[in-house]
């Protein structure tokens, strides 16, 4: 199973408008410094996975069919935006999973178009292809799921984003998984007022409690890769890296 | 006063995600025919106005302060979802105005950020910079109006779009208001299905009536231009152009 994750940025992304802090100064030079909307593309030989939609682009590098589906962790201008032209497409239609949500966002459900909604129970596994996706709750100001996601040959991801914490529940779950690599959200530096996404304390906190084989922080703010980039930031600790826009990791297989 | 169509698109603009009918096949290899969302700049020698704001480069055609208002037509995605990334940014406060719409689109009203949101009341016009603007009411599946613009050296540009046909109470303001250009909603063909959007004989319908200097179509569907690729589609009268992404038009002065 492959994961790239496409974009790496909280809402505004990097650079953020206006802002002339060093992270996103250097974004405006520096392409592999830009974040653009949180998202990661699942793959294995057979099957291709979308995880949310935020990027607008989404029509220029996945031509109609190329997708099995997308999948949403929550109906957030920044996860869902590039369904908004998406929908009006002409052809076969789209598998769209999200959270239960009545509001949606903006007029998706009302003129829904190429997109066929389906709801994602929470802890209820469904399948695409030959992935079995588990809804897991997360905690954040818009009804949220985290993603389990089991790959062929015992690949396991889980995809925690966004989210401030984990429930008991969610981190139980994951506690019983077995051995998994992860994401999760990291939008703000340590010490940072954090709301509704994890600071690096909180982050840090969940991955040493789960333990994964490796974890990847996303869903990075400008204010986070302001402090990463100044002399007085914590090193990472051994198994934890920072997520990049266009990053690909190959997962490893875990055949028993 | 300028006026640049920097979108001239109907939703889901033009290439259409999966479509392979003439114009989308086009728009693919050829920059010029490809259509954004519906989206124009007025500029004065001291006064730039963005009506509508579905571009999701905002940001970058426009630094922070660059801009003296945004002004929408309506809270259709395709119209305002160029703001939902950059509210997060940092700095002074941009002024929207738009239609009194108790919805407005997603979370925008929820979480502002840097917008300071107005209502443009229907025929109370107010005043930015060196320019004028009225609303005029439309018709259309969400609360819309149109702008007349006046700016200095009476030039007058009426921006016409999303509508199916004008309110009568428009058309007599229209017709009152003296010379004038205007742009105007031309979404579908002669004879397709007009639905909450003018067709061809709508929008010439009304450059008929109105009689205005210069008329531009715009917020083109791709059935419009294929429709216009192929043999059969009727001249285009006198005094009326097809608005082209990236077309800037100087308007004439009209100093009496």
């Amino acid at each position: 199973m492959r994961v790239s994750f496409l974009g790496t940025g909280a809402a505004g992304g990097v650079p953020l408008y206006g802002c002339a802090c060093l992270a996103c100064e250097q974004a405006r030079v520096q392409a592999d410094a830009v974040r653009r909307p949180c998202c990661a593309l699942i793959e294995t030989t057979t099957s291709r996975i979308l995880l949310d939609a935020g990027l607008m682009d989404i029509d220029q590098h996945f031509p109609l069919g190329s997708l099995d589906a997308i999948v949403l962790t929550h109906f957030h201008p920044d996860h869902v935006q590039g369904l908004f032209h998406l929908r009006w497409g002409v052809g076969r239609r789209i598998p769209v999973w999200g959270p239960h949500d009545t509001e949606g966002c903006a007029d998706l459900y009302r003129n829904p178009g190429l997109l066929q909604f389906h709801t994602a129970e929470k802890f209820n596994a469904f399948q695409i292809g030959d992935c079995r996706l588990t809804p897991l709750p997360l905690i954040h100001s818009k009804p949220t799921v985290g993603y389990a996601i089991e790959g062929p040959n015992g690949s396991r991801f889980a995809y925690l984003t966004d989210t401030l914490g984990l429930p008991p529940a969610t981190e139980d779950w994951l506690r019983c998984w077995g051995e998994h690599d992860l994401a999760i959200d990291c939008s703000f530096p340590a010490g940072d007022i954090a709301k509704n996404h994890n600071d690096w304390a909180a982050a840090l906190g969940i991955v040493e409690r789960l333990r994964p084989q490796h974890a990847w922080l996303t869903h990075i703010g400008h204010t986070f890769d302001e402090w990463r980039l100044s002399s007085d930031c914590q090193a990472l600790p051994s198994g934890v890296s920072i997520a990049a826009d266009g990053e690909r990791v190959e997962l490893r297989s875990r055949n028993v």
